[in-house]
């Protein structure tokens, strides 16, 4: 702030340059003149300044507010950061009304006021935006509900599982995710506002009214904590990070399932991208960058760790660098979300390729195992039978179903080949994991329905 | 497993040393313990292995616990990770009976049960440790509640504080820290076992009474999220990296006030060390790695998001690599927190010192302006009175209190010499900060009573 | 690429936002005209295009190289990245032959190679600011070539140098600096363009030429490496990030310096900020802004990292994410760059501040152990003799040089006091540490020789 | 260093528990020895100690030297670093020459000292171990060359390369990180030894005589520098970073085509993992682990940044955390390196899967643009033409051969029935990439022979 400072010389371009935050903080202009308008309002209240002043600071503020909504306000070459450019236009509008707004008010306590009602705004935004994708999800597990296809560990086909079970996957970490989001918001939830430049003011002002104007749920109780605090910010990156890193998953998922080796699924075209030199080809480019753009977000998160490490208290100004980290993360994700949303929303499954990857014989090994078990053989022994079966039957190139009776009874007497065969024949295996939270239809069914109560309550939670 | 494999070949000695994970995972050794017990007694209720079986199985799990414990517990050349020895442990000690224990198991839910169990645990400890620490800063604050000392923006002295103020700042952050504690304590106590491999089991199992059993407070819905998900774990080291990060500002601090230019504290012999050359030094190790040991533990975090990203569903191996990252994370945190405690309970403050470096009289320039406030001036204008009599004295080597009764009137007609003087003679404008959260008395020991309210609540949701 | 692909249905527009480049690809626009200038002017010579479109290609590009240049470029609504524009706008002034330019290129090696470029000529840009900063410091240090200082180890005094020692510590750290950015200046030296999409082409293409009009000095031998790599862009990070953190520290000691407290050191107004609320403040924002970017930039890296990790070969579009990673990095060290250099150069040190910390007699404790080792008191017994009269001085409250002779014969037979009180007399103990590399005068002489000859020679590769 | 310091007061536990690093430095013991041998020669040689005390400590020194080797040094309870505990033997050993080793010496450049030498050494090995991965991916390129597999953008078939190719392109990489450890190499080859504390020493060393005798290639110049830098464990830890990401990528394929959707490769049994409840399973884990490690190395990296981060000079307690960043970063970079080379070196690919892959008509497409393109169609509208023809196989399920002439005229006047079947039918569109880099057999010759030269002259530069 050179024009009000103690200082006789002008600041460097370069230092400008360093030091300018308008560019990007400017981004908080609408929270910037509402938390003004409630910090005016309290000050003619507690008659800190005139009734006049205050009426006339509402006016000018919600001038300002309009250019800033349409887009009209007009920078001046001094403007520094956006609490400036605000506080000099309300002065030209409201004169010395004006000059009176930042009575009992830093811009230490008015930025970290500013990011606390960005935060939690945006914090409730990203969970409305997680919830609709776990919906979607949800949407596509019903659509495809008895669909077969192979369940992995490894990227091993591993047991065959129902697609609609593998979406709810996604579903369940998102409603996760969700209420990280909410827990942010309340992390972002306690006013700032009135401790001043660290130590609070020397006004008899009324921090619970401003609050209470702002949405606030309550107060940072130490002032010096309130204008030395991101933890906030930390909060929200860590459930952004986190929630991105999902997308990335899915994502991934999403490439593989595109690849001809795979096939199991097409993005629609309006989510793909053509080639600049080979005329065949579709790129699943939406789903590459939903993993590409997880690091980012990491990053952001790192990066504001490093910011904070071993700052001692109360505000630097390393803490101006929270603001873009925050924003490209919020950014970042908000495209990613809608963009999974779309994607996922258009994506078609290819029946016939899930169904044909899961009809895999081995994938029934487990259940033979089980066989055995239910026969009174110790599942270590099972397993290792099983084993011997599938090594003979993997070396000669043949199918389990192919194995001779004579080999069956060879590995183990309780294995006789009509319940063998019988298993292998009807395929009932994906219907045998009908445990709580398994895979048969009715298992999912169940599923479902939890599912389906989980979103329901993080939504009333919001009303 | 080899052993158990369809494998031909022995596993290659760089692979096996590659894969080998017994050397950490063994600290997972009682929870493991613990599962089986249970997984063993819902089998026998249900009657999917024999009661006889069931009783074996809890007596040589119970000599496996006392084993474990007292550190008897003997390796074997083939032991890959801690869930294969002791199962391999078991089956000596209970043949058959221990080859049924892995019945309706799968090394997939039964590690991320077991992390699931560490992690809640941990989660919890650390909660109370971290409380252990808010509660030994404001001890020492109410020890020290009215000694004056310089708050600072930007390292600059900016106005004055009470000592008491300034501890509080960190009770509050570490008040924040125990939420975060508490609430990967709770996103670890959904339970995963039960899943299976991904796709549930085969056998008629009955996870509600296993979850009872173990103290989960509710299931997993899905078997696919119960293998793939690493979630609590992410959320237990972001919880520890901004507990870390607020413990190197609390070192930086501490780094800063032990210099001799500052002077303001003195680390106890305990927890200082010297040099090997200079005779001289005393230095501040303790506060130094309380800073330095914070970017370890945000690097745990970065690197698990690494680890997760883009991994398709379910398990991958890529996933064993949770476990380093969040132990050493937990032990990190867990000396820091303990140094932290045993170093702020015994320093010593230098009252001379701060007093001294708060009279700075330059510190109750925002008092003059807010006198001039008072007096109708708006604030704006009165800050730019004030600065210009900052520059005057500054340039010309005086204290405020040297400036000539003309030279305030010149500045302001509102400024007369008798307030002025008499502002700057009282020292007054500690006390002057009243407002809520301010750094008054009166609004401090309000604060006090808060702060112990919520450490209060916090210690009772313990119980 | 929607309108040339094979597609039957549009992009969704959050698609398009997800996946647009042109927002931030743009910056490449000069070397995306340069590189199809170069790869025309090898088509024409060998004969794959006709000799006519060759001219009408050069003629179209140079148009756009002065649109681009003279910010008159008017972007078309399905420009989707710099390669797609360019390509668009020159079809539009040269027709048929616009539509050539692509022929045996892929965007796969145009932007690899665009990005090599843009790498290459930045790195050396930013090896030429490096070494100005670091002229920078070695100026500032031969003008205060003979001041005293406390050298500092743990913040906590050591031993006193020369403030010249101790700027020409970072000149060191910079001439570092300047070597890693070399190094990827070479790593983007070898042209990626001819790799086609992944696998070369079959068109009768010279690599070498084209490496030769665009100043590569060799090619990527593998097409699949030269698409698939951005170890390069790693490189610049890396050496980006050590530079960045570097800065951080010089910028936390001109904070610590700027300190009431210390007191070293005084900041040009035009490199300071004052506060919106404490007409006092001068705030040393640029320094600390030099510490709170460096996150940002190491943050970057690691992103980087995290987008490569795992990443199957060749191009995937993950890789898209380089850009911004590397754009914001360098412009945040440019900026820091410019900014240290400019606050350097106007800093004001003070003298008598620096001296009189330098002048504690505790720092020639070390000295005072030495005189003991010179009249063969084992170094290890000295120290400890040294140490029990610190300890002595410093619980009873006075200096070395009060302590009586009949302490010192208790202490130490070979201690006298004539040798031990004119030891500190003198205040010769800066001078003592003749040994080359260290703080005597005559020692930093001959560094300031090394320095020049580094920093000549750094230059002259350059040429 | 309790036992010599100024203090009354014996460390906390809890201290000495966070300020220990005997457990992990002792890594360094035979670097320490060697320093000190090294150090004492020359304090010797100076006549700084006495002849019979240095050989005294020469014979002492090689005690201890063979105690470390044998593993059979013991160590006592006040051992608080790899440095005391040496020392103290020594003295137990050598009596008073003992007490004169650290003359002239402090820990601070010890330490450095001691790391140079670690990761100078460490560095040549990891690029040895580089360069012999690099040799078995070519000699597996050698022995695969002219096996086609597909080539991928975007995970989807692009245009068909041999396998060797393929292969090779991880050789440059690996190539490419042997340059990067090399020039960590160099940068941990300036001897900080004979800084001292910070300032240098007041003894008449000999700094030449000990970097020869330890083969350093020179001086660090400054003694500030000297204690404060750990650039080149930043230099280390940055070329492992990348190394091990490129192994992820390796790791990332080596999953992918071990799925039964590829089938392209079968890691060896001795190279893979069952399961331990599906018997059918083999698991590509070393392969997982090459990928899920890479983070780590990554966050050591990023930890390291951190913890330099405003760091003011020279040594702070905060730089111990470098050791145990280093330390598990080279370990877990041999782990990988050793098992990817195992893994490579034993893999076995399938012939048949990769052919039938790449035999796919649509890796075509190019080609046939690219004939148009030789019939004077530009390129931009010949790769329209192909774009049609493939939406029209596409959408109506044909191969590209089962166009018929008169769809094929439809498209494109230039495009008759023979040269396009024949294009097809030959599939000579792999051959056809003869591009310098390209993968047509000829040019994958000449880039073999540029690959044994770079391995020859990194291999010899080593000698």
């Amino acid at each position: 702030m050179t024009g009000m400072s103690r200082f006789s010389l002008p600041q460097d371009e370069a230092f400008r340059k360093l030091n300018d935050s308008l560019s990007f903080d400017w981004r908080l202009a609408p929270y910037d003149v509402r938390q003004s308008m409630a910090h005016a309002r309290m000050l003619t209240a507690r008659g800190i300044i005139p009734e006049a002043d205050g009426e006339e600071l509402q006016r000018a503020l919600a001038m300002v507010a309009t250019e800033v909504e349409k887009q009209r306000f007009k920078f001046a070459p001094k403007d520094e950061d956006v609490h400036m450019a605000i506080e000099r236009r309300v002065t030209e509008l409201a004169g010395d009304a004006g000059a009176r707004l930042h009575t009992g008010r830093s811009r230490n306590d008015q930025v970290a006021t500013d990011m606390a009602m960005f935060t939690s705004e945006i914090a409730l935004t990203s969970e409305e935006t997680v919830l609709d994708l776990a919906q979607t999800l949800l949407t596509q597990a019903e659509a495809h509900l008895d669909w077969p296809m192979p369940g992995y560990t490894h990227l091993q086909r591993a047991q065959p599982v129902y697609l609609s079970h593998h979406l709810l996957a996604y579903t369940w970490m998102l409603l996760r995710d969700a209420r990280r989001f909410r827990a942010a918001h309340e992390a972002a939830s306690l006013l700032p506002l009135g401790a001043g430049a660290l130590a609070g003011v020397d006004f008899d002002t009324d921090r619970p009214q401003v609050a209470e104007d702002l949405g606030f749920a309550g107060l940072v109780e130490n002032s010096i904590d309130a204008v030395s605090n991101r933890d906030f910010v930390l909060d929200y990156l860590a459930a952004a990070a986190t929630c991105a890193t999902h997308l990335s998953r899915l994502g991934a998922e999403i490439v593989l399932w595109s690849s001809e080796e795979f096939g199991f699924a097409d993005v629609s075209d309006a989510w793909a991208s053509g080639s600049s030199i080979m005329p065949q080809k579709k790129n699943p480019d939406c789903a590459e960058l939903l993993r590409g753009k997880a690091p980012r977000v990491v990053a952001h998160l790192s990066a504001l760790y490093g910011v904070m490490h071993g700052l001692p208290l109360t505000y630097n100004k390393d803490m101006q660098e929270d603001k873009e980290h925050l924003f490209d993360a919020v950014d970042t994700l908000a495209l990613m979300l809608a963009a999974a949303d779309g994607m996922v929303a258009t994506i078609t499954f290819n029946r016939e390729r899930l169904a044909a990857a899961s009809g895999d014989e081995l994938l029934a090994a487990t259940d033979v195992a089980d066989l055995l078990v239910k026969r009174g053989v110790p599942f270590r022994h099972a397993h290792g039978v099983v084993s011997s079966l599938v090594r003979e039957a993997v070396s000669s190139g043949r199918k389990l179903s192919e194995l001779s009776e004579d080999e069956l009874r060879a590995a183990s007497p309780e294995l006789d080949g009509e319940s063998f065969y019988g298993l292998l024949a009807d395929r009932a295996w994906i219907e045998s994991k009908a445990s709580r939270g398994g895979t048969a239809l009715a298992a999912i069914e169940s599923q479902l329905g939890y599912a389906h109560a989980e979103l329901d309550r993080a939504r009333s939670d919001r009303d």
